[in-house]
């Protein structure tokens, strides 16, 4: 058994100083400054063993990966740029030999996105669990809000392929998915997309759940062509339309900035609700379950 | 069992909506306006079922309550005024029923201190969790760093009493204990202390481990005298030295504004380190546990 003081000097390690970082980590609050002109942007999202993650399946190093991955995949869509992260630590009092990894795995990362981590928790528990906190800046920064009838829709990354990993993994294959093991959030594509994107949302639970969430909030509806989804490596047209954590962007796109958007156009929302498919120039039913839903 | 929208919707309920909030609770993403010249100073602390708190004793509200207290407590010591906060809870797929009083108790303290939630997550786990992810704002944030040989200790809030509460629950006593149930970050005293206090640290692994941390950070030992510590109601000095989550606040007070400091003056900071206990005007040894480590 380690002290907690030793805990946090293990899991600092590889870090780097952010940028107006005042006060940085191991203290009880960090402090930055935010940019003049800018929002601060911030998102939370849990990595829970058992619900995201099993330790058959992941290296601690892609652990922490896939828990900063998914919070920098929400900043992207938000089109803001990642500056600064908290991250707490539920984990087992005998886990302390996976802590040097997880932290590899998330400082490799933020470092490649200038995230800086500032402060974060151990606290000691049954299941392992990683929460991060994401914070960033954006001048405007979208949110789900905002898609007209008329707006294209556009998606960045493809659809299905961590679904399709998370099943090669079940059935035991050798090879570990990559991007069920270790997503890319599209951090440069929602920084891309400021100024011609006017909502936008990640593929966290799946393409249709998440591109009805987009709608709801939107207030208006879609009208998607199944077969120009860019489906993943290996996944079906189900696992595009419903596996979860893909970490695509979807995006509305007023039709004056349609030719300077670069991303696969997909769609066109509508008005009135909910997502309708064609494939083949017809109508397609949607599948019966719409993605994932962590408790229904 | 519940779908998330529907647990999202419950929980967002009863709080009020923040100031200079450009995106709130329900996207992904939330976006904040920092004022100018001021720090953002962020922290994060989780609430975990069996390590932090037991159902047999806390009722929802007081859960929530506690969830966000020892958030505050920490941006009390580093002088900040609370502004925003994200929620992450982890909870069992059975739970929901919990949810709305601990939505509720976590609602009133936010309400008093005018700290609005603008965002959060929801995941399926074995165990209760709460990880809550406090913002406040504060021109010079105060840490740990800055005590100097020469400055006074001060304490604000009492010491022992949460210590002296639990073994008063787990006793079976059937009053519930308020320091430990409902303890009271101390915002107010945090940010009268500002341009007072030099240096600050909240009391939540025991007065002894945290005044070490405040010395070690500082690099300056300490000289306390026992007789003159606030020790809470029902507290025993060895619970007020070393029992976790008082939530009390310890500064260190240059001689300068050593008059003009409201709290309780109970040391003073001397070259060297460590911490020196007198009582009755003689040296005391310190306790064999200087206080809690969630792991060693």
């Amino acid at each position: 058994v380690i002290s907690e003081a030793r805990l946090i000097d293990r899991f600092l390690a590889p870090f780097d100083r952010g940028t107006r970082v005042a006060i940085g980590p191991g203290s009880d609050c960090a402090a930055i400054e935010v940019a003049r002109g800018q929002k601060l942007v911030s998102t939370t999202d849990a990595l829970v063993e058992g619900a995201h993650f099993d330790w058959r399946w992941f290296t601690p190093a892609q652990v922490g990966h896939k828990a900063l991955a998914v919070n920098l995949s929400d900043l992207a869509a938000a089109g803001a740029q990642p500056r600064w992260f908290l991250c707490a630590v539920g984990m087992p009092p005998s886990g302390a030999a996976r802590l040097s990894g997880i932290a590899r795995g998330m400082a490799r990362l933020a470092a490649r996105h200038g995230c800086a981590l500032i402060g974060g928790n151990f606290t000691a528990s049954k299941e392992w669990s990683i929460t991060i906190t994401a914070l960033g800046e954006a001048p405007r920064p979208r949110s789900r809000i905002g898609a007209r009838k008329g707006d294209s829709l556009f998606v960045n990354g493809v659809l299905g392929a961590a679904t399709a990993g998370l099943a090669s993994l079940r059935a035991g294959a050798r090879q570990a998915v990559k991007a069920q093991l270790t997503p890319v959030p599209l951090v440069e594509a929602g920084l891309a997309a400021r100024g011609l994107a006017t909502a936008a949302i990640d593929v966290s639970d799946g393409f249709l759940r998440d591109l009805l969430r987009l709608c709801d909030a939107s207030g208006v509806g879609v009208e998607v062509d199944c077969d120009a989804l860019p489906i993943g490596p290996g996944a079906t047209l189900d696992q595009a339309l419903s596996g979860g954590e893909d970490y695509a962007l979807l995006f509305s796109v007023p039709p004056r900035h349609r030719r300077a958007f670069r991303g696969v156009e997909v769609g066109r929302f509508v008005q009135g609700r909910g997502v309708k498919l064609f494939q083949n120039g017809q109508p397609r039913a949607l599948p019966r379950s719409i993605g994932f839903d962590h408790f229904a």
